[in-house]
């Protein structure tokens, strides 16, 4: 209903609760409400997973705000991955940045759709549905993901009733066979 | 766009791919489009699972195309449990029409939201995200559970990649600690 | 945009108008906002109609706030009608948990789509159009009804400028010309 | 998801039934598409409620096919009323082009929003709800409605089972006391 | 998700800021918050495109608020237009009062729809797309324009970044060769 | 309404003409659907305005279809530009996979937002609002974009009825007064 909304401060949220976020003032807007530098730096890949999410939601960058989009940065490690997921209130279309990304989701009959993909390549997992990217290649793989509204949410199965990280990690794993076949 | 738009016949679906399903004839469509007898009876509940899901989207009930609702039947045998799963396209209101329920959701924060409901009460699980069902009491539980999309969509964790759908049960189960004082 | 937003108290509501509701504070929302026992007993219904429609919109059940749904439950006696009305914001279906229930839909060329209903049927009434249920059976009936808005409002036609409550509901009722038929 | 899709003739809209219209083959788009003469004359109002509403919908207007948008002429003798009836898909913005007109509506707590509008003067009715217009002055009136749907669709209280048309044009007319007045 | 809600006061506007408007308290809302006089007289065409546009959004007419519609009246003197321009939120219906008026708009294909209006006759320019309205007559014109959003925004293509609008509105000019021959 | 609907094959599309595309029949619906490698390559900037838009809708990457995404690649000579133009459907964000890019926008009150941005920044320009991008620095430059619609369109401004399009790349080159201050 209004050109722009940046996100207003904290402490502002936190009077009154909405659905989503109130705007600053908009007498405050300028231009760097509407730019991120948030990406331009590799997450910390130093975990179990070797891989790392970085989230841009409307909550970190308040020019989304309203807009219905965000973004985030994927960094995988040679042998990083990032299980299976879904988000709740939104699809993801999924760029390579660089190295090989083996990406994939499955559908609401329990079909898989999966595939390769190298620098420059796009995918895209539908609203809602299990999917996954894990690196396919020999170097460090960099993806960006855009998402069709400001707050996607992630479902993590792993992390839900204590199932095993582990197993959903090597599950997904195995899918990649054969690295030099990719 | 109109006031009613009962699902077509199959053959008709199979001529031109849309996305929902196209209309009946208009001077076909009669109040038995907008009925439906199929949830009368209890499902089918001799599975691993001791439990069914009879499921009326657009597809099973001509007159819910276009409207945005669906509905479905749950049976629960003593032991019975409807594990982890999510809806992509909508959230969902659990009735309680006859037994005890456990129920629960996971939000994209991981915190889970349980509890048990009797005859008559009502539950809410927010779109997409993980919830569960299991019967909490010693006899036959039934529920309804109405959806605000036609077509809502199921996704299984239990059934992707192979994960241990007894695991997933066990778990959800043992959520379940002490019926006696539930 | 967020997993969920019970609603707030009502004080809360007071500071500052907005369409819908404000959200609890999030660190203050439990499971029990999602849970609601108020259907679990039949409403009053000593009155002209002989019935009762319990609405749990997300002003009476605070889970239900920005999820886009609602529920209610309808006691008919023998005599019982709920004549016609409309909601303005969401189509309804109708599911009949006891008894026997005549209901039915006038669409927008004034043509009527009526039938009745046994336990464990379904109706839907599309969005805006003027439905009505009464009473068709011999016993006591309970309905639910669930709503594809958080608040579907309703327009009855019997209050608006004094029409004549008594004879909407004899001309409802006469509709069901002979119980037994059914 | 297109920047136009003119309503395509008749006879190809009875090949494949969807909700709403398909669109004219985009080569044969052209200017005329968008554009109606057909309320540029009064209605014939030589009726019983000596009034009459030209609706052009996506149906008689092939531009607004997609659009979003509809538009009525409403033409009111001197005793001319357009009785209580909703639109269950739109909100509607009255525009009074000559006359002078007594319109109202009832909200879904039964209240009432009535008041006397002149030449040039606007007023709306909110989505769903029950509303009327009724000449209120010694002239013909002309007035102009917009409705933010492409089939806004009418529902009317008096032709249904039969209530009595005299008795809500009666009702209607009675709020206006005193014409002088107004 | 309620029936109305018009703008509050300014000064509860700036407590906190939300996308949109704020509504009055309910208790204080009457007739008058749905009516608007704002266009019963022509705007001051004294200026150099001798044309002007007085429109009605939520925030000068209450009672538009969260009901999805605007409206604006346009005075044209002989040699008056409303240069190119685009509504970011909402497509718009011409409807011509008096006069004629040229008026025309261009897809995302670069093609041209343009043409005569009469008094009486209806135009619709789609969302987001450029569009214009110069006077095609010798006399006055006047026309109303209707938008299915509550604040439809107007991006001018003349006032960015210096470009001529003398030109501009000489090109728009110059599409209207022959009046005569309109 | 589906998880998933990749746009069928053009002959298919011109049996019938629906708004946006209709579905490949589903039994044939694979991987490679989902995945585009049109964005590995530079596009062509031999041009006057020494840049490339190379655009991926629902037409392009058949995945898209109906899931509400789109995406492109921009490629920047050191002196290439992307002169100002509107997307009537959607947001975008963009992000700045080499180079140094200085992009803007301007919001219904003619306010510009403009800044330079690096290799890995973002930037968002809301939906409809008029804005640009142009090399800002001394090397090539390429960036992604991403936008919340399967087609978001494209209004150019230059084009339309012979706008001088060298005067608009001219006005908005000079913007970057001084690159080395960037």
């Amino acid at each position: 209903m209004q050109d722009t909304c940046p996100t207003a401060a904290p402490r502002e949220q936190s009077i009154f609760f909405i659905n989503g976020y109130p705007c600053k003032n908009p007498t405050e807007v300028n231009a760097q409400d509407f730019k991120s530098t948030k990406l331009t730096v590799a997450g910390d890949t130093d975990n179990y997973l070797q891989s790392n999410v970085t989230m841009l939601t409307a909550s970190e960058f308040p020019g989304l705000n309203t807009l219905g989009l965000s973004v985030s940065r994927t960094d995988l490690e040679r042998d990083g991955s990032v299980p299976l997921h879904s988000h709740p209130r939104s699809s993801e279309l999924l760029f390579v940045a660089s190295g090989v990304v083996f990406a994939g989701f499955v559908d609401t009959n329990d079909k898989i759709f999966q595939t390769v993909l190298r620098k420059g390549d796009v995918f895209v997992f539908p609203k809602g549905l299990l999917h996954f990217c894990l690196n396919g290649g020999f170097e460090r793989a960099t993806a960006l993901s855009f998402y069709n509204s400001q707050n996607p949410g992630v479902v993590n199965i792993g992390g839900v009733f204590g199932f095993d990280q582990e197993r959903i990690v090597n599950i997904t794993r195995s899918l990649v066979t054969d690295r030099d076949e990719l």
